[in-house]
């Protein structure tokens, strides 16, 4: 066998396959099964077997697995934002394995990560951290931000709900149900901050007072408990507050049954995302539908195109997109005229 | 160069790196930059360097990412046991990937998509698939089944809390407060289960009766609502109820709420889990602290021991373990004497 190199058939009769099948493992196919998959690999290794470029082909192959990075798992409008991920990816064969970053060690680069999972994409459900915009853009798999739109870079496609608009529905609401002195709390980050300001604009433009909570954190049922009892020792007139996301708003409610408010009665929420939380019955949130759905469908859709999915040749070339979409307020049982 | 064999020296010339970190790269480390890494494998590729097994070792190379697998991202009882496993297994240079099942295309196997993901380890935060437990378990990587004891297979290590005594805790709190008809909703599953038959024994054997819902699919607010309101019509002397999960007995409040019931006074509500939701002022649930943080540690730790990670060996050698965590009941405001 000295001098004689293996061919292909060499490593498919090894392993007992067929040679098509150890094309479709050299291409990182993932219609191949584990077994069969090790089967070839050892073939190859056992036989020697070298293609043109064996070793970069099998180090470079794509892992069909995109990334999606998110602040926090108790935050739940990612979850919407998955399942359109997965409706735009699942069928052109690509799955989604999800990172967050309030669970894991403070110290570990959240972006280095991903890319050591060999990701072919990654769809940030968070601000870009800072790690990642100081990358050279030529290491980096294709990248979508998904809901927000600020800390945004021009090297990526980005879709978002239109936050602005969002906040100015939640102000336009609480104006016409009678309130006057509004209550805001919202956490830290690009888009609590787009919306902070657009209801500030909107409500104080129809002639109501707007009292700021100063947390500036993470988004949290804690947070949201604090920043309004923080709200109701400021100011005792006040009949509403607008919560940047319903997690905060679930921490709003449950300061005013402390209080002994009642809802709507002595005091109207309204809350950002219309999460499964925000739809239950106990809690029952007035909130803005911030189309995680469609959002994640979007960007799916753009990663999808970068990557080159279903046979299509990788548009890196084009320009990145930003792609925003309407909101909608969707009035549930928190929000009322007040008194 | 015709004929002469790159080496290792010629790799670390041509990526502009030191042999060291070639050797790293070769290893699949962790430490090493997506940058370094595409250089050097560029380099390999270039020169047609060969290293014994250069293909197999390349494609067989550990991706440092352990994958958790859950049934429902909304289902917030993951999120400790995710703590708990990035502080076992973050310090020894592992990551984590979550995929839930809910989200995922259903034609799409879980457990090939985390295969595929090269995952050096599996946590099942659920009931183990069936596509897994056929699977031969040479072609597996090491897995720990966490939370759940049921449809176990000797093969893997199991952590859990004991969810039998977890179950008997509710019991005696709902007799002990004055309670003799307790209604009981729970999901299908095996945790659930386990959970259902351990309260009707119990709370039989003190002397109360057991009206059960005849829910058995996913465990969400929406099922625990409609669950309740067949328990409500079943039996209208129902004073407390036992649902076998946080999420549930969110829905179990809704429908309390929807019927004008004044929670604990006509209603006493126990859930399971102590999910973040859960210790929200808003819901301010008496639940069963199924101690996932502790099971998703010591499941962490039990599958670094298997991945040999540290610098150990791997320990596929030794018998499989089976780990009870003794849950705790967490009294809040949803229980009391009936009123």
């Amino acid at each position: 066998m000295e001098g004689k190199r293996p061919t292909i058939y060499d490593v498919a009769k090894r392993a007992g396959v067929s040679k098509s099948l150890v094309s479709l493992v050299l291409q990182g196919s993932p219609r191949v099964g584990e077994a069969s998959r090790r089967a070839v690999e050892e073939a190859i290794a056992d036989l020697g077997y070298r293609p043109s470029r064996a070793a970069a082909t099998l180090a470079a192959r794509r892992t069909r697995t995109v990334g999606v990075l998110i602040d926090d798992y108790t935050n739940l409008w990612f979850v919407d934002l998955v399942r359109g991920l997965h409706a735009a990816l699942g069928p052109a064969g690509y799955r989604l394995a999800v990172v967050d970053v309030a669970t894991a060690d403070q110290a570990e680069d959240p972006v280095e990560s991903m890319l050591a999972m060999r990701v072919d994409g990654l769809v940030l459900g968070m601000d870009p951290p800072q790690s990642l915009l100081a990358r050279d853009g030529a290491a980096l798999p294709p990248v979508v931000v998904a809901g927000t739109r600020a800390a945004h870079d021009a090297r990526f496609d980005a879709v978002a709900n239109d936050d602005a608009e969002g906040a100015r529905l939640a102000a336009r609401h609480l104006v016409e149900l009678g309130h006057r002195t509004l209550g805001q709390v919202c956490a830290g980050g690009g888009a609590g901050e787009v919306r902070r300001a657009a209801f500030t604009v909107e409500a104080s433009g129809l002639g109501a007072t707007v009292v700021d909570a100063s947390w500036r954190g993470e988004a949290s049922d804690e947070a949201g408990f604090r920043a309004a009892a923080e709200l109701f020792a400021a100011d005792p007139g006040i009949t509403a507050v607008f919560a940047a996301n319903d997690v905060m708003a679930v921490g709003v409610l449950g300061a005013a049954r402390e209080r002994g408010l009642d809802v709507p009665r002595d005091l109207s929420v309204v809350g950002y995302d219309d999460t499964s939380l925000a739809s239950t019955r106990l809690v029952g949130l007035t909130t803005v539908d911030d189309r995680s759905f469609d959002v994640g469908h979007r960007a799916g859709a753009l990663l999808r195109d970068r990557m080159g999915a279903d046979g299509g040749a990788p548009s890196s070339a084009r320009d990145s997109e930003r792609d925003v979409l309407a909101p909608r307020l969707v009035v549930r049982g928190t929000t009322g005229a007040p008194g």
